[in-house]
Parts: structure tokens; C-alpha cells; sequence
């Protein structure tokens, strides 16, 4: 079930039988001279969109599509969200789900970027009741698509070498499955990329100047893709049972 | 061309002959008992895209998918940005798509409620440059995407009464051409919605007790969403044109 | 009845019988070669004052003389709020009238840039009950002076071409109405200024480089500022009137 | 010279000879039962509108007339600023009049609530340039209206006993002078108010039970109030003469 | 009995009989050529810390030991918050102490750099009240270690010249007596350092090149910082004993 | 070398043959029945102090103290900075830094809670560059004490059950090691506490009753804690150093 597919009356008798929503959050950036712009948001969107056609009761919400990517901003295309405005717009999604009644709240990731933004802007909601005001008593969850259950054991099967950390094939093949019109093609060198930190972004581009990241992406296939997403659509519904069946300490 | 299936270099050559932008822009909110909550961002959305299609120079960036709908929030499914909220992530937005030379950014907008924050976030931009820091130069657009040539003429002929000013025929129609399996129903009283004043949501939910204002979404159907599209289309075309082709003073 | 030359036990009289208040709020900004830098505020303060000698029911609170002017800074004299800082200000005067009791606060506005932030103020505090906090309960209001009844019909008598949208004839009358000792004159040229766009501050110099915008100022007479101020304060009264009439819904 | 009733090029050419500007700032708040609520922003703009007659070359700029008046928000007519808001509002006056170039901004002030978020701003301000930023090249000053030389020596003499600290009898003189049609009459009860810390509004308004603190107001008269301007208009050409001539370190 | 080597039960314990804490504060900034770069901060620290020895009930919190530098960043070693954010940061102290039942809160503050801030700061915080909210309930306190009873006196009789105010004799003795084996020596030029205004912090090196403000420091002694601590431990007992006495009007 | 123990020429002097500064971060918060409220920044400071006895060329600067401890406020004598506080905070520290010519900007962490917003932090400085401003130079690391080389091996030989992760054995016993006075003891109940989510403050207090984390910190003694000091200052030492010798890319 797509919320933005549905009318308020739809998600007001949804609220009666679930408090649980999933929100595909990502960012939009480069992902070296094959990968699209959106892969880290469109990953996440294919993967909870395929979910929710296996399991019509897990309610998906509109893909959060910018993230914190400011170490890519010296390639063309790449937007990002500073991380205060990131987690000021992180609250008032949750703020205005916690107001309709949701009281799980599942953030499914394709950034790894996001994270540490993602989780203090959970603290900062949390912080809200913790200073002195009334308990908000909804909890949320980050989640990375990689993470899910079996999903980088089949990524480590699939691509023993030159996986990396940007730019990977792994995301990469989820994008050729779902976007088989927009496969791209390009010579690399080196044929896996250097690895290294991460700071500003006229270092980033530097270091590594096609924007990849220790990865050697010609190995994605749309086939491998599709595996993928299937693996991660079953690890998203078992773990978002699990998340909607925790029980509040009292 | 769609920004966020293309990648880094793509971009980089495109700026080559061309700096501007479209950016679809929108809410998440509740749109009566038969309207989408997606509505106000799929229509720009599906407008800018089918532009896209027909003129391939045009590029379309991420849809900006959360806008101010806080009048809103008393009906589930409403996620909203606090208007500082929506002016810094539209300012994050520009800031990146102005480093990378990027000098037009047009933003088809689908919310009136949008409006003010939008204009807002503009100005704080501008300001930026205009309290004595270096010029930004780019220049900043808003259109409503019923305000593009023809359409609004055309929405008046085919919904000459009970257009009203949310949860409209006119953008019930657009969403139901795009997602054809999505037409919900529903029996409305009264047929046409009352009219007033935006405040808070409680006081918007007490006047407006099922989410319409002033519309009559009964006569919305996927044909005459298919002409408003056609319509807007070539009208985002050609009103891109001009802004690109504007001149700075020297 | 003026709040700033009342008394505190005054005005706690006041709220016994009325909730309403009329803040005149403009901007200090280049008005052209002889628009005073005062204009856009003295305009609504000139009006307002004139209103509550007529209706001395009438509450007039300061004046609010700071703006959003960020595209007028390139010419001296001009003070600006950052659009942020506005509705921070904004807030806090609504605030405080909130926290005595008044459930209707009018703005009587004299300068067209101010008006979307303005309206972002308003959402942006209405947001603070609709995201789940208790309900604030006042009504915001936003009126330019030249909007109010029978101004904008008199002033195109007045002034049927030229009249143009800054630094406009009508404006310049009604504060030469009220400051005869500071008329001031010039030469135009072109005698009717340009129009376009609105940027950047440099960019806006550039454009207007006298400051006008399609406007002939040496039509005003502070004849025509009399009968401006008549209309508007009788426009005024029975706009407040009104509002204050207004019942919530319950 | 009253900026407000200036043009731009009339501040333009002043800037040629003089680079100095002076704010009258205050508070918009309750002064007991016979004090204005404006007392704090009309008495600094009284003197420094006065010096003005005498001293055409003092520059003298629209009245900043909402300060940091928190804890009087237990009475009616109050309206306050948060220092937060204070500081933004005050950086962007500085900011507008450093764009311009002035080098000197010099606030008259009215309310000694206003000193600690002043001297704030002013350190925010400074530290754009300190934390390695470009030096802005502004002097920034505050003086309180009764700290200019004379005043607070005369109000002694006039007022030996019962002048208190709020709503005293020197700063109703003022207003008296200035605005003699709203001279107030009440009761004291009892004669000098009590004195004592200053914390949250509650608690003020039960501590200070008419708003009052350590003052007699009945002492006031019009005549000592134009003593008092006289004497504070002396003093204010005097120290932004004074301070005009301050040359920067090099 | 000090904060930070005590465990949550005995705090939970203490809350039982007093709810009075010293929070050291102070500032991590340049002293001329002898003076430590913690001088601010070690010198409230070292005092409290004193006081709580004599006085077992005198609880002390951790030091809050970088304040409002912005003057001093042109020498190396400052840091400086900017007053916006020491005005968050105490404002997230005093809310987490106030959440677990403190209502009076007392800083003892080492800079006077900090003053303003801290005062505005206390402000914003009672600002969250009497705007509306509930009631706080707790009392801030601030007090600079050399204005507790006793203090200037004997700083005045052991160092009857050259005492200035920044680098001063006085607190460079606390800091000898607390750190003997960190006393530094040079050379001054000229013995008294000069005076003046404060501005932006190449304005300040410029006009106090060594970073001295009207000192000589040379008459510091471990003996004199002995008896000044000694002094001030006593002044605080004492001022800390009357603060928590207060009792709130009702 | 300390800096808060140096002066402003000393560290001048530094600045010729280092830019490296080592920052010991933390968080004060319970630390279950017998840890000490300051053990999350005393750890680090203890371990930085360590270091810098070993290593004189070693810089330390004054210990960031309070930290992200939301999830603690339901225990007495916790201090928490909320995450955008907290980052704002950050910022400061290392503007300043910066702003002297510090090129690696070290933060020696004490509490895994303050991870994501110290890295947000991080990012939010480097955007400062990334979106269009200049490159601040500098390169922020952040390293948990129980992370450098040789700590948690060591730490898993000496307590092979009941490590935990809050209020662990670890931890307590390098502030046994170092405030021997404060050794605390209490019975445990269960000796080995229960683990789960990190929430709300009310919710945390819920789980975890007595604040500890799957710890046992029965085992804690000072001899264990000063094995694991010297194993972490080694760590430290030599992390800190590859640090220096990174070479920014070209």
C-alpha cells in the first residue's frame, strides 16, 4: 500500500489495524561514471515498493529523495541537504506522522551518508520529550537496505572482488533491474577505485576523481539486481514485522 | 532527461549547453475523500515528465515531494514541512545545483499553499548576495502548473462550476490519467465543498469536514486529465524557453 | 486608541470588550529619486492612526517599520530582515499578543515583498498547534493598504497610467499628505520607470537604476494622499470590523 | 536628518561626509499604571529626534521599538522579542546599514532589558569576522538615554528619592513632555514599589503586583521631562561626535 | 560534593534536601604572554571546587569552560562559541538540570566576555514561560568570581595599580596558586598594557598587541592567588547559602 | 602539553612544527548504580593526559564535557546538549581552531552516543566549503578510546562476560584507576543487565532500571583500569601520529 497512492479515509482506517509506516529515505548523487544520480534513493524505493506487493498490509510513504551528500557536491548533479536542514526535515516527517498516530516509524536507507544525520535527528525528536516534555511514544528505526537479512551475503556471493563502498554493483544491478531503459557504460580506470576518508568535496572529487569508491561496478546485471531486491523485499517484511511487533516497556 | 536517471557526466556535458533546471514541487497531503495524497507532487510531476519526453533538452531534477501543508495536518496521511523547514531545504537545493553552474532553476509547483514559503526561501537566497556577499547568480523561479499557458482556460470549460480551490476536478483528473488503477469514489455532501479562511488544522478539519474546498471532484476524469497534461506540457515547454532565454542586466 | 500611548490597565480594559489589533507593518526602503525611505511603513501607520480617530474602538499597536527589502539594499538607506528573521519577529509580536488574550491580530501591510513571508510567519505559527500541540486559537490577518475597499478604484482615477508597482504616485501622495515639509522632487528619466523582474540586490540595481518600477511619482499631490487615506481608513475600519465579527467553527 | 523622511540619494550623499547612523532602540512594555507602554522606544526616539533639530548632520534612523521585554508579558500590551530573535533582528539592521556603508551605528537605547542581547548581537556580529571571516569594518555602540552626561545626575536632583529602576518618574517625564495628551493619573499603592530580582513573567507580575519597581511615578511632570531631553539631546551630539571621531587601529 | 564523580543515586539523594548546584563557567581564551589559556575557566573552578571542600552540601557541576571569545581569536589558542550557540548550550544545561528537579541554578562565571550572553541566554529560557508555556519554576543565577564579597577589596589592596581587566594580576594569582608548576614569565612593553573598546579580533590584537587590557601581571604570586581563592570560596558559601534561601512570591 | 595549561605563544610556537590538536570528548551521565556521572569525558581526558606525559609534542586541548545524553535525563546529574546544539558546539570549537591554522582536528570520544552527531558535525563543517565557499583546510577525525589499538582486546581479556555497553567495566575502571577516592559500590541486580533499544528518556529508565547496559561492572578495579590507560595512551599516541603524516590529495 503507496501512501501517496491512497486518500486520507484509506489511511485513517489503515491507522486502525497498524501504527507502522515505512519511509524510503536516500540521496541523490553521483555514483561514478556509470551509476545514476538516484540510486541511493531510488534503491530503496524499488526495494520497499516490490515489498509491499508481496505484503499489501505494509504501508510505504513518499521516498525522502535528498540526503546528506555534501562530499559529492563537486560532481554535477549531486544535491544535498546540510545536515541541520536534514534533520529538521526528518522531524517534521516524523512530527507529522507522530501526529496521525504512527507509532512505528521505519526508515529504509540507501545512503550510507544519511546515517549518522538520520540517527541524530532521532535523538533530537526523542530529546523532545526527554527534556521535560510530554513523551512523543513513537520510536523509530533506520535501516539499511544492505543490512537486511541476506542481502550481503548474496551481494558478497555475487561480487567477491571490487564491491567497494560508492558506487557499488550491488546498487548498481537494483538500478539496471528496475531502470532497464537507463543501463549505462563506461571504461574504468583504475578497474577497481581507490579507497580512502571522506571530507569536503573538492577533496572527495580529488581522491576520487570518478566518484567512485573502492568499487568495480561492470559487474552489475539487471539479473543480479533482481535477486537482490527479492532478498531484500522478504528481509524488509520479516524485519518490519519484528519492528511493529516490539512492545513498549511500562 | 531526467536528472536522477542520468549520471555525473551526463550532467556535466549538459551544463555545457544549458543551465537551467526543472524542478517538480509539491505537497503530501490530503485531498478530499477521492484525491490522492500524492496529488499536489505527482501533478507536477507527471507534467514535467511528459515535457520531458517531448522536448529531450529539458532537464527535470528529483521531485521536492513535502511542501507546507500544515492546515493539513488534522487528516492522516499529511506529512509537512514547517515553512522554515521548506525554506531551508529548497535553499540546500539551489545552493547545490548553484555550484554547479547551474544560473536558472525553475520550480513547477502543484500547492498553492506553497506559495509564500516558496517566495520566502527565494529572497532568503537573494539575500545572501544582497547583504554584501559575493553575487550568486542565479535566478529563481516559481509557476504554479495550472498558471502555464492554456491550462487554466481549459479547466474553467471543462469544470465551469465546482472547480473550487483544493482537491480540484482539474488535478484529481492529471493523477487519474497517470495511475489509471489508482480512481478512487466516494458519494460527496455536500456536492460542492464550502469555502473560507486557512488557519490551524483543527480549525480547517472543523470547516471543511471531509477535505475538499469549494471543488466538486466528481466530474475528474482520466480523459480530460490526459488534455490538462497535454495542455500544461507544452506550456512548461514553452515557458522554460523564456526564462532560459532571459538576459541578465549588466 | 493607539496601544503604545496606552497604559497597561488600559489595554486589560480593552480585552474585556475586543480581541482585535491592527498592526501596521512595512518596510524602510528606497522609494526612488522622492519617495521617502519611510514610505512603506509610514503609509499603513498614516492610515491606521487616521482610522482610530474615526473609530476610537479601533486598537492600533506599534508599528512594525522593518521588512523584507533584501532586493532594495543596493540602494543606501535601505534596511532589510532576512525573510528567517522576519518570521521569527513576526512570531514573537504574535506571541505576545496571543499570551494577552487577542484572538484577532490584523496586519495592514505597506509593502508588496513583505507579503510571503508574512504569510509563512502565520503558517509557520499556526504549524506549532497543527503538528500536535494545543491549539493557539487567534486568527492572522494580512491586508495590503492599497487592497482595502475602494483604494485601488481611486487610485487608478487618480493615477491612470504610471501608477506602476514601486514608488507608485498613490504611495508617494499619502506620505506627502502626511509630511508636507518633506516633499521632494526630481527628474525622471524615462518618466514612466521600467518593469521585470525581481532578484538579487545588484541585479535589481541594474535593472532599476533609479529604484522606481513602472512608476511616474510626479503625478502625487498630497491632495490625492487626502483622499487616499479617507478611502483607506474607512476601508479599514469596516475590514476590522469584519474580521472581527468572524465566528471560529467548532 | 530623520532617515525615514529621506531619499536614497539623500543618504547617499550623506554617506560622502559622514558615516555614522543612530538607532533609536527600546521596548515596547507596561510602565505601571501611568506609564505608556511605548515609554522605552518613545524616549530614546524623542531625544534623539530633538538632537536631530539641533544638529542637522545627526543622522538618525527608524525606531527600533520592540525589545527583549519577557518578563513583563504578565501584562497586557507587552509584546517582546525572544534575545534569540532579538540578535538576528538586530544583525540584520547592522548588516543592511554595513552594506551601505556605515562604519558607525550607534543605538540610543530605552530599556535596560534590552543591554545583555544587545551587547550579544553585537558579538555575534563581530565574530562573522573573527571566526576568519572578512573583517566587516563596523563599530558598534549602545548607550542608554540616562548614561549620557547630565542625565542621570539631573533626574537625581529632580527625583531624589522614588526614581526605582521601572517605570521611574524620569522616563514618564519624558514621555509626558513629548506626548502631553496622554498624561495618566492613578493611585500608587504602595508609594515606591517594592524592588527585587527579575525572572519569568509570572513571577514578576506577583512580585511587582502593578508593575512597577522602586519607583514613585507621581513625581513626573512635563517640564522635568523637557529638562531631561534637553540635557540627554546635549549629551547624545556630544558622544556620537565623539564616537564619529574614534579612528580604527591599523 | 562535585557532579561529575558522583553516581545518579546520590544526586537523587541530594535533590532530597537541596535543589541548589554551582556550574563553574567560564572561557578558553589568550592572557597576554603569561597567562594560561584556561585562565576563565580554571579560575571558577579552581574556587568552587575549593568551596566544596569547607561546604560538603555545596554541590558542583561540571565546568562549562568555553564561552565568548570572539574578541580574542586573533591570538592562538582561543575558542569561542558565537553567543547564539552559548546561549543554546546553557540553554540545554539548565533544561537538563531543571528536568531533574534543580530550581536554583548558580554560575560562577570567570569572563567578562560571557556576561551578556549568559544574562540573554538566562532570558530565552525564561522566555519558554511568559510566552505562554508552563511555568519553568526554576531561578538563574549569575556571579562573576571577583564580585563575591570580599574579592575586588583585597584585590584592589594587593594590587593597588595596573590591575586592568583582561590578563589582570588577580587571576593569574589563582591560577599560579592552583598550577605552580605552569607559571609563566616574560617581559612586558609597556608595563601597563592600554585600554579601550572591544570590537572584532583583528580590531583587537591591533589595538592590545601582546593581548593585555590595562595590566600588569608581573605582581602576580602563588601567595596572593592563595589568599584571593580563600577570599572568593568563602564570598561563594555564603552568596550560594542566600540564593538557595530565596523563596518564590506566590 | 595542555593547552588550557599554555599560553597564547607557546602555542604560537607550536603551530610552527604542528597543526594537530587532540580535543578528549565526552558526554556526563549516570553510569548505572556505581559509575561516576563524568565518566564518559573523564575516560578520554584521562587517556589524552596520559598520552601527553608520554609524548610532550602532543597537543590537548580543554575537554568537551557535555555530549548527546538525551536517553539519560531520566537520571538525576545527567547533562545533556541536544544534537543541533551539540553540532553547533562543534563548529564553534573547530572554527576557532581553524581560524589559528589547525589543519587535523582530533576528537578522542568517551561516549558511543555522541557518534552521529559528531559526525554530522563533521559534515556540516565540510559543507561549509562544499557548497560553493572556500576549503577550510582542515580534517576532523573522530576516534572512541575503546577503539584504539590494543583496548578492546585487552579489554575482552579482562572482562570476558558483562562488558556491555553502557556503564561497563571498562570505563569504570579507568576512573577507579584515576579518582581512587571515588571508587563506588553498590549490589547488582541482575548482575548482568538487560540490553535493547535506546529510545525516550522515560522509556530508557523503563528498560534499563538502574542504568546500566548489559554490563557487570562488578569486575572494574584500578589495576585493570591503568592497564587499559597505558594500552590507550600507546593507541592514542600512535593514531594521532598517522593522522598528523596524512597528506591532504592535490
Amino acid at each position: 500500500m503507496l501512501l501517496h497512492l491512497s486518500t486520507w479515509p484509506e489511511i485513517e482506517a489503515y491507522l486502525k489495524t497498524s501504527q507502522t509506516i515505512v519511509v524510503p529515505i536516500g540521496s541523490n548523487e553521483q555514483h561514478g561514471p556509470t551509476g545514476l544520480l538516484g540510486t541511493d534513493w531510488l534503491c530503496p524505493e524499488i526495494i520497499a515498493h516490490e515489498a509491499q506487493k508481496a505484503e499489501p498490509n505494509l504501508l510505504v510513504g513518499p521516498t525522502f529523495n535528498i540526503g546528506m551528500a555534501q562530499h559529492h557536491l563537486g560532481f554535477p548533479g549531486t544535491i544535498s541537504l546540510r545536515p541541520s536542514t536534514f534533520m529538521a526535515a526528518i522531524g517534521d516527517w516524523c512530527r507529522s506522522l507522530g501526529a496521525h498516530g504512527f507509532t512505528k516509524i521505519y526508515f529504509l536507507n540507501g545512503h550510507g551518508g544519511n546515517v549518522p544525520t538520520i540517527e541524530a535527528a532521532f535523538s533530537e525528536l526523542y530529546a523532545e520529550a526527554s527534556f521535560g516534555g510530554r513523551p512523543r511514544g513513537f520510536a523509530l528505526k533506520l535501516k539499511n537496505w544492505w543490512e537486511l537479512k541476506g542481502v550481503m551475503g548474496l551481494a558478497t556471493r555475487q561480487f567477491p572482488t571490487g564491491h567497494g563502498s560508492h558506487a557499488t554493483p550491488s546498487e548498481i544491478a537494483v538500478t539496471q533491474w528496475a531502470y532497464p531503459d537507463h543501463i549505462k557504460t563506461a571504461e574504468y580506470a583504475p578497474q577497481i577505485a581507490p579507497t580512502g576518508p571522506i571530507r569536503e568535496a573538492a577533496d572527495f572529487r580529488a581522491r576520487y576523481p570518478d566518484g567512485r569508491m573502492g568499487s568495480d561496478p561492470i559487474q552489475a546485471t539487471p539479473e543480479k539486481g533482481g535477486e537482490l531486491v527479492a532478498e531484500a523485499a522478504r528481509g524488509l517484511i520479516e524485519d518490519v514485522a519484528a519492528f511493529s511487533a516490539e512492545v513498549a516497556p511500562t
